[in-house]
C-alpha cells in the first residue's frame, strides 16, 4: 500500500482512535465476562479456552492460542489448568503425534450448560448499551467494518473459524 | 430495556462476538502502540496520560482515569513517573483544591511531536488492515454503531471529550 494514501498525521489519529475505541469496548466486555463467570471459580483466559474447545471440535493447543489471542504457553498453562479440574481432557492423535488436542469432558459441557443459563445473572454492559441499535435495526448490530478490519489483520482463517463457531451454536 | 427484545442465548452469543472482536481489536492496536513507543522508554499508560493531558487543556487525574478506561491509583502512579522524568507538571488550582492536575512540560511537548514525526518507523497493523477499507470508502472507516455502542456505555461525555480531542489535533 502506498502511503499517498494518508498523511501520518491522519494515519496516527485514526490509530490513536482505534485504538482508544478498542480498548474502552475491550475494558467494558471484559467486565461483563467477568462478572459472568465470577461465581464459577473460572477467569476469562479459563473460560475463553473451554469456549474455544466447545465451538472447534477437536482443537489443539496452538489453535486454542491463535483463536484466543493468547500466547501458546498461555493457552497450555489454562487448559493444564482444566484438565486438573476436570473440564478437559488432552489427547494425542496418531496422524499427528506433535500437538496436544483438547477435549471438554461431560464435567466441562455442564458448565457450559450452567453459565449459559445463568447468563441473565449479571449485568452485561455492552448488551445493554446495544439495545438501542437493535431496537433501530431490528437485530443486534453486525460491525461489518470492525470484521473486515480484524479480518484484515488476522487473516481469513481466523475470521472463518470465529463465524463457523458462532454459527454451529445458533 | 425488556427481555422480550431478546432471547439469552442470543444475547449471549452476542455478547460472546463483542467481547471477542474487541479483545482481537484491542491486541493489536496494542501491540502497535507497544512498537511505536517502545524506543521511548514509555508504556502504554504512560504515553496515554501524557495523549490525554495534551489533548485535554487542564486534566485532573480524575479526567486521565475516566479518558484512559484505567483506575485513579493507575493514572497517578503513571503521572507521577511522569513527573519525575520531567514530562508531566502537577498542579492544584485555587478553586479546587481536592483534585489534582497535570500539564505537559516542554519536554513532554516535544516528546510527543518526535513520537508525531516517528510514527511511521513501526508496524502499524490496524492501519494495513484498515487501508482497503479507506480505498474503497475514500475515507478511515468511521465505524459509527461502534461509536454508539461505547457512547451508550460510558455516556456523552466520554465521546464528547474523546471526539473534541481528537477534533483539536486535527
Amino acid at each position: 500500500m502506498s502511503e499517498d494514501l494518508y498523511t501520518v498525521r491522519e494515519a496516527m489519529l485514526y490509530s490513536q482512535r482505534i485504538a482508544q475505541l478498542s480498548k474502552a469496548l475491550w475494558k467494558a466486555a471484559e467486565k461483563d465476562w467477568q462478572a459472568w463467570i465470577k461465581p464459577y471459580d473460572l477467569n476469562i483466559n479459563e473460560h475463553h479456552v473451554l469456549w474455544i474447545a466447545s465451538n472447534l471440535e477437536g482443537a489443539s493447543i496452538s489453535d486454542i492460542a491463535k483463536f484466543g489471542v493468547m500466547h501458546v504457553s498461555t493457552a497450555f498453562n489454562f487448559s493444564k489448568n482444566l484438565e486438573e479440574r476436570g473440564l478437559l481432557a488432552f489427547s494425542k492423535r496418531n496422524d499427528d503425534k506433535r500437538n496436544t488436542y483438547v477435549e471438554l469432558t461431560e464435567k466441562g459441557k455442564s458448565l457450559l450448560v450452567e453459565l449459559t443459563e445463568n447468563y441473565n445473572q449479571s449485568k452485561h454492559s455492552v448488551l445493554e448499551g446495544s439495545l438501542p441499535l437493535k431496537e433501530m435495526y431490528g437485530k443486534f448490530p453486525e460491525l461489518l467494518d470492525l470484521m473486515a478490519i480484524i479480518r484484515n489483520i488476522y487473516g481469513d482463517d481466523f475470521m472463518d473459524i470465529f463465524e463457523g463457531s458462532l454459527r454451529k451454536i445458533e
